[in-house]
C-alpha cells in the first residue's frame, strides 16, 4: 500500500462527512456514506483514520458458548489487542444489531492502545458507559444481549461490508456527528486536497448566507464578482487554512 | 384560499402535536402525524406555519450530476429563495434518507428568509449545525450523501406525501419535540380554537393529577363536581387564556 | 408464586442489562432483551419491577370512538389505577408506534402510585413531559396520535409479548439507559445474586483496563495471578459490595 | 353471540374479499384485511367460517423443549382438537414467520374434524403437502423451522390480533385467492347482504366493460339508463342469485 | 418529445430486462429496475409501450369517501379513459400496497381501450381475475381493500417515482416475468438496437454453456476463435435477427 | 475433514428441512433455516450436497466496471468453473436482490458441472429460465439488474453468512420446496439418521391422522398401544426404508 501524503490525515480533520461525500460523488462514487451507523456520542464523533477490519457470521450453539472467550485466539480478543494506534476497528455486524457487536471493556482498550476509533453496523452493549469516554465510537443503536447470541468473529484483515459499503483494510474512514464516510486509499490524497478547499468554501458561503445573501450566484454556482470576495477572504484568512497549499 | 381566523396561528402555538391528533380524531381524521419525522432539535422544535411543498423524484445519473446546481431554476433552489415567510418548506423525499434532501446552508437562507421551519421525511445533512439554529427542522435521521445520489426535485406547490401523510399548500403544519402535524386548512380555524381550550383543560388535568388526584372523574371523562372546580380553576386564570374567546 | 429473596431487587439496582444478558446466556436463555425499546430519558431509566401487563390488539371503528374513554372498566384505565406499587406496567403494543400506547398523564398518575415504571414496545404520546419526570418510561419512539387510532386495550395480568421476549406477570424487569431485560420469576434470585458478583468483577476489570491491562489474563478469561489481585481488591473494597453475600 | 341469518355464510361464499372491503369501507372500518397473510394454495383459498382463536406469544427456552408437546394441554393441541366444524382457527403469531406456526399434521387433524379453515400471520412449514390438500389455509410465507423455537401457545377463544386486524371469536371470516377479511359479527348479517348485491352488480360491470362500454356511466357511477338495463339483465338471471332477496 | 425509430419497440419485444439492465449500466444507468414490482401473472407479463403516468398521495378522510368515485374528473377515471393505446399506465402508489391501487374492472377497461400494460409499485385488488386476463400488470401483491382507504389519485402526466426509479411521461418501459426496466426516452433507440445485438450474443452462448463449454473464453469475454464462430452462427440465422440492422 | 457415512446424502434425499429443524433444534440448534430464501422453482427444489461458499461485498464504482468480468481470475466466475461436482454453492449477498447474484449463464454451467445445486439471499436474475432448468436454485426473489451495480466477489471458500444462517465449507446443505436446511458437519451423519427415522414415523402419522385418528396418542407423543402399531406397519413396510439400519 503506498504511504499517505502526510497532509492527508490532517486535512480530513477539518473536512465533514457531508463535504466528503460531495467530492466522492464528483469522482463518480455515490455508496460511501456508512447507511444507518450513527455515533454513539456525536460530541466526541470527530474521527480519521485507517481500516483495520473483523467480520462476523452468525454465531452456532455448539461454536458459540461463553468459552469462546476463553480462547486467547478468538479474532474478536486478536483484533482489539492487534489493531494498530491510528487505525479504526471496522466491524462486519450484517447490520445486526440484536445482539451486541462488542462493549465497553473492549473498546477501553482499544482507545488505551491508541486506536482512532471503532465502528460496527451493529450495536454496542454498555453504551452508556461507551458515551461517556473521549472515544469516536459508532453503532446503529444500544444493544445489550452478549455477541455470543449472534455473532461469531470469524477473521481480521479482509475487505468486509459495513452499513452497505464495502471497506478496504488501508481505506480512510472519516466520521463526525452525522456518521461516517469511507475514503479508497487509492485516492484519499486527491480527495482530502480537494475536499479541504471545498471546506474552506463553504465557511465562506455560510457567512455570506448567514449576513443575508442569496443563494443565487453565491452557492453553488459562484458569480465572478463573488468569487473574487472570497478569493480576497480566503486570502485575509490564509493563517486559518495552513494545509491548503501541498 | 379563504384566510385564516387571526387567532388561529397563535392559537396553535401553545397546542401540543398530540392534543391535536385527538382533536382531529374527533372529527374523522385518523392520520394527521407524520410518520418517522422527527425534529433534528427538540429544544427548537415548535413550529406552526402553512405548507409551502416542494417534491423530489427518484435522481437519475444523466440528469443529476452536479452541473444540475448550475441551474437557477432548479426547483430546489427556487423553493429556498421563494418560499414565503410564515410558511413552512416541506419535502416530499419519498421517506428515503439514503441522501440528503437538503444541508445546512440552504437551511440557514430558509432561516434568513423568515420561513417558519423545513420538513423531510428524508434526511438532512450538516444536521449538527441545523440543530445548532434557533429554527425548527424535522426530518427522519442524519444523512451526509449529496441529495443528487437519490433525489431530483421536480415541482413546487403541488400537494404531495410526505411521512405517509397527504400535504396540500396552504394546510397548517404544527411541530413541536414529538414530530409534525399536518391540519387540513378547511378546518384549521375550528381545530385550532378546540385543540386552545383542550389544552387548557389538559392543563388543569395534569395539575390534579400531579396533586394525587385519581384519574377517574377526571380524566377523560370529568364528573360534575370537578367540572365545576375546573371552571371555577379557568376563570381564575383568565389571563393565562387570553385566546380562549374569540 | 414464590416470594423472592430480599436482596434480590437491591442486587439488581446495581446490574446493568448487559451484564443480565450474559447471565441468562449462561442459563440458555437468549431472548430477554426488548428489541427497539428504549428509554424514553436514558438520565432516568434505572428500573427494577415486577412486570403488570396489560395487552392491546387493533383497534376497530366502531369499539374505539372517543367514547371508549368514558367507559370506567376500560382495560387502560383500570391498569394505570391498579398496577401495584413497586411493579412495572408493561404494554403489548404489538412492536407499532404509529399511535401512542399511552401519554403523559396516565404516566404522571402511575408515578404518583408508586408504580416503578412503563414498558411499551409501542410509542409513548407527550413524550417530551414524560422524559421530564423522574420515572423510567420505555418506548420505541415518541408518537402523538391518540392510542384510540391504533390500539384497543383488551387484557390485564395475561403472559405477553413485548419488544419480541415473551412477559409473564411477575417477572423480573430491569431497564437501565441501554433498555429492558425480563428475567423469568423463578430464576430471578439466582440471576440477580450471580449478576451481583459479576458486576464487582467488571467494575474491577474496567480499572485494569483503563490503567493499561491488556484483555489477556484479565477478561473475560482471568489468570490465577491477576485472579488473586481481584480477590484482594474485591475484600478491601467489601464494603462497597454489602449484597454480595446472603 | 347472536345467531346469524341462514343467508348469510351461503351469500359470502360468493362474494370477493375486494368486495366486502368496499363493503365494510361504507360502514366506517378500514383495516379488516389481513396484511401480508395469504392463501398456502390460491386454488384452494375460498373459505367462509367463524372465527376460533389460538394466540402465540414469544417462546422461552425453559418452557418450550420439545417436551412440550408430550403435554395433552397444550393449547395448540387444544385447540386442534376443540376447534368446531365451521369455524376458522385463526393464529395471532405476531407474524412472526422465522418459525412455523404449524404443520401438515394439524393441518390434516383441522380438515378431518370439519374447520372451515386455517389462518396464521406467521408461516406454515410442510407447505408444499398442506397446499396439495383440498383445504383454504393462509399464511405470510413457507417457514421449516419447528415453532418451539419462536412460539409459545398460550391461551385460546380471546380476541387476537392476525395480520394488523383485531379478530374476536365469533368474527366471520372470508378467505379468496387474493387473502382474508375478517367482518365484525354484529354486522355479518347486512354486510354479506350488500355485498351479495353488488357482487351481482359487478358482474354485469365487468360484461360490459369486457363488450366495450365506457367507465363512464357504468362504474362506479351508473347513470339512469344503464340503471335500467342492469335492472333488467338481474331480472332476467335470477336464477343465478337465489339469496338476493331475504 | 422526438419520435422513436420504427425499429425500437419491436426490437425491444425480444430484449429481457435483465439484458436492458446490462446495456444501460454502460451508459452509467444503474436505478432503472423497478424493485420490488412484480408481474400478476409471469406468463403474461411482456410488455412494451410509452410511460403515461398517473400519480396517488395519502387519502384524507373528508376527500376520500365513496363520493369521490362520482366524480367524472377523478383522476384515476380520466387516466383509465385517456391513457393512449400502446402506452403503459404507471401509477405511482409510494410503494405502499396495504390498500389496492386499481382493480380488474379498470384493467379490463385499459386492455378493451388498447393499453400496452399497467403498473403500479402499490396492489392490485381482484388480482387473481387480472392474472386471468391476457394484459401485462405488475404492481408489489395482491390488495384488496379499496383505494380510498389509502390513496387519493392527484395527478396526471407528471414524472412520478415508481418503484424507487423515477419515471417520466414518454420514456420507454419493458417488462417481462422478472419485472420492469425504465428506458429513459432520448436513448431508448441506442439502447433497444445495442440490447437487441446482445440477446443474439447470449443466445448463443446459452447454447454453447447448454453445450458444455466453459466460461472462460465465452462469456462475458469471448475470444477470438469463439467470436469467429458466434459470427457464423449469427450470419448463418440471420433470418432470426430480422432487426439486427437499421 | 472426516468423510460422510455414505448412507447420509442418500438418508436426506428422503428428508424435508421441516423434519432436520425439529432434529437439529432437539441438539440445541435454533438457527439453521435460511430465512427468506425460496427455491425458484418449487418443483424442482429437492437438493443435498455439500456447501462451497462464494462472498459479495458491495460493488465499488472504480472496482465493478463491465471490465471486472474480462479478468479469468474473478471470484465469481472461478466459484463457478471450480465448484465440485455433488456440492452447492451457496453465496453470501448480505440479503440485497437489489441486483443480481447471478445469472442463467453461469448457473447453467455449474448444472453442467454436475455441482449439486446453487443458493443466494439475493436474487437471481434470468429467473424464468432458471426455474426452467432441472436444478435446484435458491433466491430471495427474482431480480434483474447486473450484479456489478450492488455485488463485488471478493472470495471463496471461507465461512459466510447466508439468510441469517452460518454457513462452513463442508457443511450439508439440503432444500425442498420450503427452502434450505444448513447441517453443521461434525453432526451431519447423526442428523441424517434420526431424521430418516423421524421422517418414517412421520408418514405413518400423516396415514393415521389421514385415516381419522386424533393427535391425542398419536402425535408428537405416541402411547404405547399406537408405538406397537407403529412398529409393525415399519416393519411391514420394511423394504420402503432400505436406509433406516446402518
Amino acid at each position: 500500500m503506498t504511504p499517505l501524503h502526510t497532509h492527508t490525515l490532517p486535512r480530513l480533520e477539518l473536512v465533514s462527512t457531508a463535504t466528503l461525500t460531495t467530492v466522492l460523488f464528483k469522482r463518480g462514487f455515490r455508496n460511501v456514506f456508512l447507511q444507518e451507523v450513527r455515533p454513539v456520542n456525536p460530541a466526541t464523533a470527530r474521527m480519521v483514520g485507517l481500516a483495520f477490519t473483523l467480520r462476523y457470521i452468525p454465531a452456532r450453539e455448539d461454536l458459540d458458548g461463553l468459552d469462546a472467550f476463553d480462547d486467547p485466539a478468538h479474532p474478536q480478543r486478536v483484533a482489539v489487542e492487534t489493531c494498530p494506534a491510528g487505525h479504526v476497528l471496522v466491524m462486519d455486524s450484517r447490520g445486526d444489531a440484536t445482539a451486541a457487536s462488542s462493549g465497553n471493556i473492549l473498546v477501553t482498550r482499544l482507545m488505551r492502545r491508541g486506536v482512532a476509533g471503532v465502528v460496527t453496523d451493529g450495536g454496542f452493549r454498555d453504551s452508556p458507559e461507551i458515551a461517556a469516554m473521549p472515544f469516536p465510537a459508532f453503532h446503529q443503536r444500544p444493544s445489550a444481549p452478549t455477541n455470543l447470541i449472534r455473532h461469531h468473529a470469524i477473521d481480521i484483515g479482509l475487505p468486509i461490508a459495513c452499513g452497505g459499503v464495502s471497506v478496504y483494510p488501508g481505506d480512510v474512514l472519516v466520521g463526525d456527528a452525522e456518521g461516517v464516510v469511507c475514503i479508497p486509499r487509492r485516492i484519499a490524497d486527491a480527495v482530502a486536497r480537494e475536499a479541504y478547499v471545498q471546506t474552506i468554501y463553504e465557511i465562506w458561503v455560510e457567512e455570506r448566507i448567514g449576513a443575508g445573501d442569496s443563494l443565487i450566484g453565491t452557492y453553488p454556482l459562484i458569480d465572478p464578482e463573488r468569487r473574487q470576495a472570497y478569493e480576497a477572504w480566503k486570502a485575509a484568512h490564509a493563517d486559518r487554512w495552513p494545509l491548503a497549499h501541498d
